[in-house]
Order: C-alpha cells, then sequence, then structure tokens
C-alpha cells in the first residue's frame, strides 16, 4: 500500500520536518504540500535543503482544500484554533487527520482547552473521533478508532511528549507519592518555530540559558492531564521550560516523589553521599523502567550509570531515558531526551500514520541518530 | 593602598580569571602567578590573551612558595586538598589566604568534608580563622575575622552561589515550608576547566543538553549547609546539574515549597491558567525580594516579569534574580543567574579581598556586561 | 547481492560515521567492526547513540585480521602509515579496500607522499590497483579496476574533495587562467577526530573563527595533484584552512583567475559595482557549471545567486556549489559546501563502495539533509 | 576633563557597545542617548544588561536634537544616508561628530559612494572636515583637523579595519606585487545588527558557514579605496565576506601577492612542504609587520609561528594578527582578528574621540580580553 500524503502548513518547522520524514519514508507515493505564505511557489525554493529531492511532490505550494482532496491522509500544522474545518472535512471523507496544533490534545475537555487557549471548540462532536496521539501511551484506543472509521490524532506537544514518556513508568506502576511532580526542562530554538524573532536572534540566545513563561506555559495542562490520566488519580504539575541554544532536542529533568520513600527528616545541615541501599534503591527503579518500556521501538531506557542527552536522539525518533534518586532517596529524578522536531512533532505524528494504517510503527523512522 | 597580589595555580581558568580581574584592580600593584604545569614560563604563552597586558605581572610563572613570600594576599587556585600547607603558610604570615577549593568551604565541619571530599582536614585549626565567602551572607563574619588577624576565605562554589543567592530572601524571611528545595541548574562548559577531556570536546558537548552526577554532585552538601543556616533548620536539598553548550554562566532554577500556601488539594486533571490572586502573590513574593536585596552591589532582582539570563551577567560579578510562582501557588519558582567564572569564582574573590582590606566593594569588578 | 563489510577503525569519527551509513545500506548485510582501543567491547558502549541499532553487526569490536577475514569489502579509517599491510592482505584475497587515510590517495608519487607525510609506501606495488576515489573525477577508472581485479581506493581528504568539486569544471573546461588557485576553507571540529584536545576544547574553539597550519597543510599537495592532473598542466594552489565552530561540514571559497578576463589594470582607487556585463559572465560561468554537474546524483549548483551553506548539505553526501564572480570579472570565485563526514569521508567511501559492486551509486546515502 | 557624550542611535547593537564602552570611560561625565524606535524609554529596559550602571546616563532615550544640544561631543550609529544633517549641526556648533555609518568614509569620492550606496552626499562641503578614522593610519590627520576646528570621523567599517591593519605594513613597504590582494574573512553575526531576520535566525545561522554578497559587499570600495592609498597607486581588491556562528569578531584571511617572489613556474603536479628558505622569508616578513606596528597600543603582531584567533580579542580594542606565507614563497598570507563591535565599531570610534580630545588614546578601552 502506497499513500498519497498530504501536510498542510509545510513551511513551518514542523511541516518541513514532516515533508523530510514522509519524502524518505517506503510507503508513500505522492505528496501534496500546502502553505498560505508561499502558495504557487516550489518548496524548495524555501527550503534549498530539499534540492533533489523532490520527486514525490507533486506540484508546488497548494491550497489546503487541494491538499485534503489528493490525499488519503493529512497532517496539519498550523497555529492553534485555526484547522478544525480541515478536521472536519477529513472526517467527512474519512481520511484520517493527523494534528500538530494543540486542538485535539484535550479530547471532551473543552474547558481546560478554553482556559488556555483563548476560545473553545469549534466542532466539539469531533473529539468523539479523537485521540491523544502518543503511542506509547495509547496505541490501542489509536487502533480502534482507526478501525471505526474517521480518525483524528491531536499529535502530543513537544514538552509533553518528554515529560509523559519520563513520568509514565513510575505513574503507572505506582511508585510516584502524592505531592507535586516537577518538569524542568530545555528546549531547542527550533521549538520557536520559523518566524524571526527577538528572542530567537543569534546574538541574543546564542550563549544564553534562560527560563520563559514561568508557571504559565500551555504545555502545562497537557503534561498534568496526561499524568493524571496515567495514574488514575489528579496529579499535580509544575512546569518550567528553558530555552537553550541548541538547535534541536528537549531534555526533560523529571522530579517525582517517591511514595514508598523513607520518611524524609533531615537531622543533619548537610546530606551524606548516596549510601549502598540508596543506589540500590535507584537500580531497582531502573529495572522497573527498563522492564516497561522493553518492547517499546523508539523508547531506549539508557543503561544504568548513564544520563540522557539530546545529542544521542538528533533526527531520530527516540526517547531516551535514564533513572536516578536524589542522595536521600526521597525523589526518582528522571532525564528523558527527545528530538523536539521528531519525537515532539513530526515524527511522532509519522508514527501516528503507521499505526493507522497498520504499517511497521518505525517505517520511515529508521534514520539512526549520529553522536555528532 | 597598592596591593602585592599572589596567585596560586593561575593558569587554570579559573586563576587566569583571577588574574585578567587583578590585573584591572585599580588597587593592585605587583602580580605574583605560580603554576606547576608551567613553571618558568610567561603568562601569555600559555594565555595569549594577555599579550600586552603583563606590565604588574613580575617575572614569570612560579612556585607557590615563592609567590606566598612576594604577596600581601594570596588567592589560591587549585584541585581540593592540596593547598592547607600554603593556607597555613599565609595564616602564621598573616597574610589572606583566599581559596577556590572546596577546603574551606565546610567551616568545623570535618565529616561532611570528609564524607563527599575523600579525606579529612590536615590542619583542622585553621577552619577557626576561616569564612564561607559569600559576601551577601557573610560580609560581616569576613570582617571580623579580618579585622582581628588572619582570615582564610572558603571561595564559595559556582552552584552553591547561584543557589543560595537564589533562596536566601526565602529562606532568611521565613517563606519556604518543610519539603525539600529542588535546584535545577545548568552550567556552561568552562565550568569543568582548562584539561582537554571527551565531555568537554566540542563535537560532543556542543548542540547538547544533558545532566551529569545526578543524587551525587559534591556542591549538594555546599548548598545544603548554606541553606541550613540561613533557615536556622535542616533544609533537605535536591540539585541537578546539567551541562548546556555555552561558554560561562550558571542558571539555577529553584523550587521552594511556600509555607503559607493554600492546600494543595488538585479536584481536577487539569490547572488553570494562573488566577489574579496567584499574580498578585508572584508580586509579593517579588517585592521581598527586591527589598531584602535592595543594597546589594552585585545582585540584580529584575523587574517583576523578566526572566534571568546567563547573557546578562557574561564577564560581571552580578547575580540575576527572577522571582515566580507556579499556577497554583503552591512554589515558590526562583531563577538565579551567574557568570560561572566571575561571581561564581574569580570575582566572588576578588569581592572577598575587597571586603577584607576594606576596599570598595566593587573595585576591581565594575565591568558591564554587555547582552552579546 | 548483500555484502558482509568490514570497517577497521571503526571508533574513531569516520569509523562511527561509516557504521552509521552502512547500517541503514540496504545491500549490506553483516558488519564487521574493528578497534584497537576498545577491542572486545560493544560498540554501542562507545556510541550510545547506536542503541537497539546493532543488528547486523556480528560481536564485538575485534582484531582488524577477523574483520578482513569475515568482510567481502573493507574499509579502513586508521591514522596515515599504518594501513598498507591490511591492504596488501585483501588485495591478496580480492577483496575490495577502501582507505580513508592518506596512503593512497598519491598514486605512484612517493616522492611528494613522503614529503609531507613523513615516509614513504612499504608496498609502492600496491599503487598499481589503486585509484583516487573521488567518483565525479575517477568514476570510471575505479569501475575498470574493480572489473580487472583487486582494487584500493585512496578515499579523497575532506578539503580537497570539496577544493576539487568546486574547482573542477572551471579547470576542465579550460576557463583557468595561469595564477595560483586560492582555497581558502572552514572546517567543523569533527574534522578533528575523536581524541580531546586544546585546539578542540569546547571553552577555547567555540565562539572562534582561527586558521590553523597556514601555508603547510597535508592536504594542500592533493588538492594540487587533483587540479593539475583535471587541467593537464601543473596548478599552483594555495590552500589556508580554518576551524569553524560547528560540528560537521566544510565550505571552501575558491578563487579561480579567469583565462580571459579583460585586462585588469584598475586605473581608479575604489571599484565600481559589478557591471551588467560582469553580471552576464557570472551567468554564464554558472551555466557551465550546472551543465558540467546535471547527470551527477551528488553535486547540486545552486540556483545562480544562491550561496552554499554547510548547513543545507549536513548528514548528507551532497556538495553543494554556488558560482560568483568579483566585481571586475577577473576572478571565478565558487563556494563548495559539504558535510566533513559524510561527502568528506564516509559517504564518499560508501559511494565508492557502490561504484565497485555495481550498485545503484546513492544506495545507502539517501539521507535528505535537514535545513537545521 | 570630563566629557558631555551623546549617542544617536543608541539601541542598535553599535549604538549599545559605544553606550558601554563610554559608561565606563573615565573621561566623561554625562551620557545623551537618542533612540526613534524608542524614544521616552530607559536603556535598561531595552537592554536589561546595563540595570545598575545608568548613573551617568541622562534622563531616557531622547531626540536626536535633544542629545546634539546637551553633548561635547557626538557620536552617531545609525543607517546610511540619514545623518548629514546631524553633522552639519555639530559642524555649525563645533562638536566633534563620529559617525558609524558609511557616510563620511569616502571623503570627496562623492563618486564612488554615489555608486555602492545609492546616493550622493547632500552636503558635499562637510568632507572638508572630515578625515577616515582609522587611527593607525590617519591619526595625525585626525589631530590636525581637530586642532584647526570642527572635526566629523568617518568611523571605518568591520570589515575595512580588520583587512586594512592587516595589509598595510605590506602594501606600506612596498612589499606588494601587482596583482589582486584578496580579502577573504568571516564576521559573527551581531554584525547584522539587532533586527531579527532569517539570515540571524539561530535555528538557520547557528552550526553554518556561508559566504553573502559574493563580488558586491559594499565594504569592497572602503578597503579598494584603504588599500590604494596606503600603497599610494590603485590596489585591486577581491573581498568575500561569510557568516560565521560566533557571536562577535572578525577574521579577515588576506592574500597578498609578493614583488619580490622568485618566479613561480611549478613544474610538479604536487608541491613540496615550505622550505628552510620560505620559513626564513615568512620571518623576515613577521619582523616587517611587528617593527611596523611596534608602538600602536591596539595592533598586536602575535609572535612567529601563531596564528590569529577571534575570541583572543573578544570585547576589547585589540587588532591581533599573525604573519604567513603559502609553501611556495610568493603569496603574503595575514590572518587579521577583531571584535566587530569594538575594534570594528565602537571601541575604534572611541579611540578617535581620545584622539580628537588628547586624551591617552587606549582611555576607555583598556578591558583585557578573556580567552573564554
Amino acid at each position: 500500500m502506497q499513500l498519497n500524503v498530504g501536510i498542510i502548513g509545510a513551511t513551518g518547522y514542523a511541516g518541513a520536518e514532516l515533508t523530510r520524514i514522509v519524502l524518505g519514508h517506503p510507503q508513500t507515493a505522492e505528496l501534496h504540500l500546502s502553505s498560505v505564505s508561499f502558495e504557487g511557489e516550489a518548496i524548495e525554493t524555501v527550503y534549498p535543503n530539499f534540492l533533489g529531492n523532490t520527486k514525490k511532490i507533486i506540484g508546488g505550494l497548494k491550497k489546503a482544500e487541494e491538499v485534503i482532496e489528493a490525499a488519503d491522509v493529512v497532517f496539519a500544522s498550523l497555529p492553534h484554533g485555526v484547522g478544525e474545518d480541515f478536521a472536519k472535512t477529513c472526517v467527512e471523507k474519512s481520511k484520517p487527520f493527523i494534528d500538530l496544533s494543540a486542538d485535539f490534545r484535550f479530547g471532551a475537555d473543552d474547558r481546560t482547552f478554553a482556559a488556555w487557549y483563548g476560545k473553545g471548540y469549534r466542532y466539539p462532536e469531533l473529539r468523539r473521533r479523537s485521540a491523544y496521539g502518543l503511542p506509547e501511551l495509547n496505541r490501542n484506543a489509536i487502533r480502534r478508532l482507526a478501525a471505526s472509521g474517521a480518525v483524528i490524532i491531536g499529535n502530543p506537544g513537544c514538552y509533553p511528549t518528554a515529560a509523559t514518556l519520563g513520568a509514565m513508568p513510575a505513574l503507572a506502576r505506582g511508585l510516584a507519592g502524592d505531592g507535586a511532580v516537577i518538569v524542568d526542562a530545555a528546549s531547542g530554538v527550533t521549538g520557536g518555530g520559523r518566524e524571526p524573532a527577538r528572542a530567537y536572534h543569534y546574538p541574543e540566545c546564542a550563549d544564553n540559558v534562560s527560563p520563559y513563561k514561568v508557571g504559565c506555559h500551555r504545555h502545562t495542562p497537557e503534561i498534568s492531564r496526561a499524568f493524571s490520566g496515567i495514574r488514575g488519580a489528579p496529579c499535580p504539575v509544575i512546569f518550567t521550560p528553558h530555552l537553550a541554544p541548541v538547535n534541536r532536542g528537549i531534555l526533560a529533568t523529571i522530579y517525582i516523589p517517591l511514595a514508598d520513600a523513607p520518611a524524609f527528616l533531615p537531622k543533619e545541615a548537610a546530606p551524606r553521599p548516596p549510601s549502598k541501599e540508596i543506589a540500590a534503591q535507584a537500580e531497582a527503579l531502573h529495572a522497573v523502567y527498563a522492564e516497561f518500556y522493553k518492547d517499546e521501538p523508539f523508547v531506549r531506557v539508557l543503561p544504568f550509570g548513564a544520563a540522557a542527552s539530546t545529542n544521542r536522539v538528533r533526527q531520530s525518533n527516540y526517547c531516551d531515558i535514564s533513572v536516578h534518586v536524589d542522595q536521600s532517596g526521597s525523589t526518582l529524578i528522571v532525564a528523558s531526551a527527545i528530538d523536539n522536531m521528531v519525537k515532539g512533532a513530526a515524527g511522532q505524528a509519522v508514527q501516528n500514520m503507521n499505526i493507522i494504517f497498520g504499517f511497521e510503527e518505525s517505517a520511515g523512522l529508521t534514520a539512526i541518530p549520529a553522536l555528532f
């Protein structure tokens, strides 16, 4: 089976990355691209890196409607709140719609979406056909939906992907205690998109690390929803994003209070180094993680003692996870690394496409990351 | 008064930075430098950036003993555990000794030092003449010690400087509740020193973010001691350092549970954006910080709404602090940015020298940071 | 046909890149790797990026002899001057030997090799079976050699690849005048290899541009030989390499005096902007280049007016070329960009393998570069 | 003598750098700043790095006219072609006007200026009071002008500064032969200014090297004019700028054909390594350079064998120069490194102010560069 693929919003960074991955996918035939800003132009005039690789692309950059018409499956990489009509059309035509915006990440919870994104759903009923597209969490739901007709994927945000994969085993296995989970994360600058802006101007973000939107980033409710769902009870989340001078990559460092931690009563002003018992506890937690993910094609629980690094997943769909505890044994510390443009956006979207069509889940996503 | 200054270990990065700052200090006369690795050579053959600026430097790189002999004040930038004999000599000669290693950061607490650094003190009695050299915390103690005879400064670690300045107002004003304080920090690569190593090899740390020594970094007990001292009760600390691809800078993001937070009982899977009440609470916390530091020459509490950035303190002795809360109002989040080589090492050491000799505290430290 | 591939010296950067590319090559079966430094270990302990991708790799890191025994084709990524014995063995066993060192880049010219590399050939007769492995220049010679028995490829240096592809059309079509051709080039830091060293220590090469080995880099005679061969007459070359803070990539800017330039007699102190005639001349030169390379799978002559950039070829086997002239029309200026680890080393080596075995020349080399 | 200083266009990068340097200058009293974009705001809201350092700054960002009124000396950091009226006012009021645009770099040569900048001079007569502000070339002319009344400084472009300092000894001492001098240079991204744009968007210029405006950059005629003036005869120049991923810095590699080079008749396809004679020739050329600049406070001719690097002049007013020859002895190769924002713009402007007012030439410019 060879699919004709449509990408609405192909000239943003996530759209360009989708284009790159879909072009290399062995089960895609034609590729139809839309862009409001560059309608009529060739993709390689906007992205010269594509020169010589455009044989599958049919025509220049088109209107979204033409893309939907020509495609068997439609990806949308648009700003939040503008793609629902395209989703509706796809549902009516029974074409899978894989949405990289936040519009379909909150299921029926219109209230939370409206509170954070400023307006409610236009077509709430579409959520009956939508699933949150984190395959490691939701693979079966996606398959069921696809088997029964139209399907819309709310492709997860980049930070929520790293955070949820990092916390899932602890939350699902009941290791996490009652307190808030803290997600402290750094993102590469491609996360800010293609449009030049002061915050992404080379001289001001090179050689700089800085937090942003502290206490108010829109990915907070998405992370919290995912955590609560996995745990089966409300899970408070504190999330702080940072900008780091790398092109690609998210490194999330996640602090999860342990349910069965020894009562944490420090009697001295300064702690001791981790004891043998603490080291053994860490190794046991690592084993839980390794077991949990042992069949996942894209989650690599690193050997005990290693630490997740963004450069080892660059340009791949992997999520690398390392498992640690603090010196007192009170808190599980998980480092989770993804490429924000691949597992955090375009690669995961293609993984969802593979699930919907029953392809090998790693089809088109087999690129091996280079270390440098 | 014009001092003759000695620097033992002048060819490491912190030593070179000390050299740079002391050369530009208006109250220094001669500069005497030692180096084991480059004895007999000129500093500008090791650091060509100094070409043309060595008039104050007397002779080539010498032995430590010669440096002590010639100097009125001695800085030591040596590995941990090798400088106590130099300290002893300086005390005997009543020459202030400002030590950038960890040897004098733990006061009388030999046990904690031994547990983390692998061996105890050779001359425990020297700690009667030593002070932890964080001026904003300990200025008066340093002055008293200097007024009464010999003085040894245990110049703080880079991470502990950023963390302690970031948490001090909350801890000192009783805002912090009982739980652990989490310090999640990123450092530039100069923190790893001058010796080439795989972890600092350009192709493997460029374009990469990664944590290291999770749950077992030696700065943990130093941070915990400082926090506990300020609070007046043991303060558990969880500290995770990361390496980021910047040359200079530490950004510490600090999570402090608030003592009088509203009971944290989430009833919903996903939070709401911060309410007006939460925003007002954040502003009130910011006011506490601004008041606390209003007379400090090197701590800048940024305007409410801004976020600390490492590039705005680069090559300066500033610590920039921004104050935030999470969306639920449970947790104070402070971002604290320093230049790890200046406020985190050499600049702070010179600030301590200024205090000891009764100079203007900012003498030699007036460089204005550039944004780029 | 599925090949068993051997890589001698698999843990250097070029060896690791070869491993990555060969693992993804559709016509490779087993992969056998050798390493002196890590014998007995698994490649993924040295390069964790390979985790989960090692199915084709047979056993751990072995001895070179074992690798040769098991392989149908052998790549060697070794220091200069140490691989001739392996080459000899391979010739005796009629196994193609693709050598990434300089040992086989100078053909019969033992004198030039000895003058620059410090010792002569051990087995000069091996050069009767060797070819300089720049496919765009030498494809047919490689094929003929392969068809007639044993073949050794002297895989070109990274700078010579960028320089020769950039100058070839002008030299081959007789456009170049008599003077020296100047090749001014910048390389990414991976060009320095995997071993940590001061010059590649992050804090000293980040945020820095600097030339090195000016007037005495070993790639000078290799470039000069290639240029002279193409032109059919000795071609003096001046070559200056620089180190730039990028991971991968070479950008060579090449100044070729034009044979039929208008007599260059400036009468004024300052030039005028390029006239219409000069612009037309530039466009004509661009047309020569576009025509020359129109059937090459890996050389992209960029549209007239664009400029070659290293980021648009990153992780690909492309060489991007842009064509310009100076404002007076006297000098052709060509910018040539490659990924030094791919077209400048491992990718080109695999391209040579494809030619030897009659595979599609781009087999295993179809990765589309991303822009970021 | 304490000056009141005015800066017109203080919020661009060069203006901000001027502000930083002037604030630290020991002979400045008040500082008056203008900005069209941020009129009425405080400079530290635009550049938070200035927080706590604004005591000398009088009021907020003003109109240019107010700045001129209040100042004893006026710097203008404006786009080309818009500052002549301010210059005229300053001349009429006998206030030195130091212009960082190109408007006064071409002296009486209105034709060249008009050809490259699109329009001629509004007040040609102002050029009778203007000097090209490269102190190492023109110090005496500047002094004479200042002594005789009004003075306008055409502060040199960043590339022309690096190029001219690099070529001056060879041109002045008659070492250069007849051919074109090639200036191949790389600049940091601050050279593009403060306004966000695609070319300076972090994800597209990080990890990238690329030439731009090949054969048509406006600094070409400025370089050529300077070279011709020094040589005393027209000097053809070929200039190629590149963008490199560094914040600050220009590295110019300059190829100067030697007048008395041995006849350049290669008889072999590949050159030999440099002979002892060539090495001696290089050392002799180095000696000419060292002698030429021996009294210059800001030009450092590096020890023979070293190579100029941008990181060793960062944030300083130095120009570092290294001297080399190609392997055949035909061509002098000079590497010249400056900080484009300091010696290439704001620092040089202050150096000119110092000359005009008879201050120590290095006043306010004594910052010692750090290596990292």
